[in-house]
């Protein structure tokens, strides 16, 4: 049976025009299907708000305890109810989760060396027994936030394109899996200036010599690197879109 | 099968010298169970931070747009989430719920007149099958914030002791129901000023008199009149009791 996931980024997201739209797309997709979600910009937004010094260390966020603490109400909480009650509102059974409901993601904390990142986790583990039941028992759809735990008690902040490629490459067993990474840009192009150079499909070689010429951003680096693992460990399809990539015929980046 | 609702109230959730032993005794209650927990301290102080002001009407509170973001935020984020992960640390396989989530709670906004509470919702309709199939098939535990929704993508604010009395209702025709509230007092008292004077068994005549003599204060009768409508409506056990309640022989007061 074929599992839709779709991970929608935080430019997505957080804006109020394209939101609708896709998650009215992602209520019409046919069977088992599975929403995983950002949310940097808004959680930065309530930092600055309650002056919590956003933390950067070689570009990436540090996760000190003030911002885990505003990562958990700002994704499992705002963005993720929204989400799930505006699907509900589509007649889609949505599920919010965080890695720690059910059990569902267990991650362990990343080592403080050699940089400490604080409280971020690399997943350990995909309850894919409870998972399996909410999608074909119940046809419930989770809505998975950026958040795991470590059956310790402990909360962990992981990023969401890592948590979509883990769920994909768990799931690949039971499913024959479809995985779009829907964000702001379209696709991956070939010439960043130029809109029409976006690279219908992308082969694993072609995308080290991007690499080499300096054509992928520092931003699109992790994305794609989930994004061929999920590819290379049995996900049957791999994509990069944009807002409107769950329509059918839409543009995109698909990895072959 | 007996099951276990325990409704966990603010100065119990929001004291980290009370959480940790009463989520414990929880994750130790053997069979089906449920938590059902507030935070209003919390929603305060984070409004407070952000400058969101506390607005009162007849001493209660009203839930205008920014106030329904930071209850998301703190009920459905932070205190349930942290709440998930503790009890996941002590092998309680809990899945943190907001009424959205898997349509577990509907509810309609209150009528703004004769007074507009703003955002605030009263219970419709439980949604058994699915609680049936956590609590029976999944074994997993349900954890409750004080959030429901209307089905056409409005979260709505509800009260954690309504919210309690509606689960155990809907849910007595499948289970022995056994309903526990659980604060900071330690039960009801025949005179507030005495500790010793704590009701071991209140019946509902008794209650009545209480109230017409003034004992029972304002904060007490909600709660109160939510228990008793539960044990009118089958529900095999209500009981208020204290942060220790959950152990055996813990004094609290028996609803008859």
């Amino acid at each position: 049976m074929q599992l839709n996931i779709v991970k929608i980024g935080g430019p997505v997201v957080e804006d109020p025009q394209l939101l609708p739209g896709i998650l009215k797309d992602f209520a019409r997709l046919e069977g088992p299907k599975v929403l995983v979600h950002g949310g940097g910009k808004a959680a930065s937004e309530v930092a600055k708000q309650l002056d919590v010094p956003v933390q950067m260390t070689n570009g990436r966020r540090i996760t000190d305890t003030a911002t885990l603490a505003i990562a958990t109400m700002v994704y499992a909480g705002k963005i993720n109810k929204e989400i799930v009650a505006q699907l509900q509102q589509y007649n889609c059974n949505a599920i919010g989760l965080s890695g720690a409901d059910a059990n569902v993601i267990r991650a362990k904390k990343r080592s403080p060396s050699p940089i400490d990142y604080g409280w971020v986790g690399d997943i350990e583990a995909v309850n894919t027994t409870v998972l399996n039941h909410f999608l074909n028992t119940l046809k419930l759809s989770p809505v998975c936030c950026a958040l795991t735990h470590d059956k310790q008690g402990q909360l962990l902040n992981t990023n969401a394109d890592s948590i979509a490629a883990a769920l994909a490459i768990a799931l690949q067993p039971h499913f024959d899996v479809r995985l779009l990474f829907c964000s702001d840009t379209h696709g991956v192009y070939a010439d960043l200036s130029n809109p029409a150079s976006l690279i219908p499909q992308l082969e694993h070689a072609h995308y080290k010599n991007l690499i080499e010429r300096g054509v992928i951003t520092a931003g699109m680096l992790p994305k794609l690197d989930n994004a061929f693992t999920a590819l290379q460990q049995g996900v049957s399809s791999v994509a990069i879109g944009g807002p409107k990539s769950l329509s059918p015929n839409a543009k995109k980046t698909q990895l072959i």
